[in-house]
């Protein structure tokens, strides 16, 4: 089984944290895909280049400026600190973002209601070439910055690369979706982390969600779960960066 | 033949010039490898962010700091920019930089007279990971950023990175380095374009050196030739980035 490993980017700039995960992807390693955003990184240093954020219901809109910002925090730093980190740990990764090797193809998003500027949708990924990587064992870093055809970068949402990837490896080989936050996985009493829910299927969730136990802000990772499931991917694992083998597995 | 091509920062942020040399590229692919720097990118970023550029011999002195902004210009912006307009043109790339699968590794260059900061000295290239590459028909486009086994990242100079790489595949096959900058090759005279030498080799340039018609600005590059072609590079090539087969060949 090969995890495709999705972790927020403010997990990425705490280096205690970063230091942990490393241990965990060691252990993993040759099994496994990264996948990361930039977090608070290209957020702070649009701050200090002057360049306003310009966010919509918590996404960012990203006119020409802030595209390089991104760019640079996320394909840049925050992509090498994690492979130059992993290679001292002995894990040889290659650090990619979706123009490499057209790994993951998108295209602009249109202007409907509101212009994103240069954020992109996943059209295609090639799986081959991430496969490839993993054949002979080196650990793809990929950054969740995306390149349309015509040689457009395009900023894209992290959570939305890890599920197109594993979509599109689990046509490979058999894939786990892993979900890295701050919590130890899916909870029943959102402020007690031992009431984590180990395994949750279907029914389980439809169960769950009758007696009006699952957390509102769960919803959404869970319903965008279950689908991923129905495209092909064996498990999707929700887990804090510290434990992944732990955590609730949704099948 | 494989091409170990290098190109200047100054360069690849002419986007005329980006251009044209990404045409030339798609001819030369899959058989060369693109080394390549960051230029003023670096300086540009580091004036707006209001940190000091400090240089000595015309090398940049990177502190920490300094070390996260060529980071960000060099293995992000210059790198991503230049692989989404290879993409374009129907180039696999993939951007790298020295701690991807520790393609180039390096040391921390030693404090004596002068503290030079997070500059690395190149010790090893995995040139297996690059030949690798090649053999499946995907061009590595390398940024100057190298890492230490100890996982630090360094800004390496461009020349020495392209140098070391040349060099260490050239013990895989047969390999030639080309030198881009704004000449068309080694000139007679510096003002004319037309006096060009097209071929030189050590004998040549000796006869050439007692005749005092080699300016004195090319000397450097000329015995860094001749060094790298005696460590076992076919031939060195020195030429602007719109005409990789032609220019000065030294053989």
């Amino acid at each position: 089984m090969i995890q495709v490993i999705k972790i927020g980017g403010k997990l990425v700039e705490n280096d205690d944290i970063l230091n942990r995960l490393s241990d965990e992807l060691s252990i993993a390693y040759p099994n496994c895909v990264l996948i990361h955003g930039g977090g608070s990184m290209a957020g702070q240093l649009a701050s200090r280049l002057g360049i306003e954020t310009r966010m919509h219901e918590g996404r960012r809109i990203t006119d020409k400026e802030t595209l390089e910002v991104v760019v640079m925090a996320y394909a840049g730093l925050a992509n090498k600190k994690i492979v130059a980190k992993l290679q001292a740990k002995g894990v040889s990764a290659c650090g990619l973002s979706g123009c490499d090797m057209g790994v993951v193809q998108a295209h602009k998003r249109e202007v409907k209601d509101i212009d994103w500027g240069f954020v992109g949708d996943v059209d295609q990924v090639n799986a081959e070439a991430l496969k490839d990587l993993l054949d002979r064992k080196v650990m793809p870093v990929l950054s969740a910055i995306t390149c349309s055809p015509d040689g457009q970068l395009l900023n894209t949402n992290a959570d939305s690369v890890a599920g197109a990837v594993a979509i599109a490896l689990s046509k490979l080989c058999d894939i786990e979706l892993v979900f890295c936050f701050d919590k130890p996985g899916v909870l029943l009493d959102v402020n007690d982390d031992s009431s984590l829910i180990p395994t949750l299927d279907a029914e389980k969730y439809k169960a769950y969600l009758a007696q009006g136990v699952i957390h509102s802000g769960m919803m959404p990772k869970l319903e965008n779960a279950f689908k991923t499931i129905a495209a092909g991917v064996k498990s999707v694992r929700l887990t804090s960066p510290e434990n992944l083998s732990g955590g609730t597995v949704i099948k």
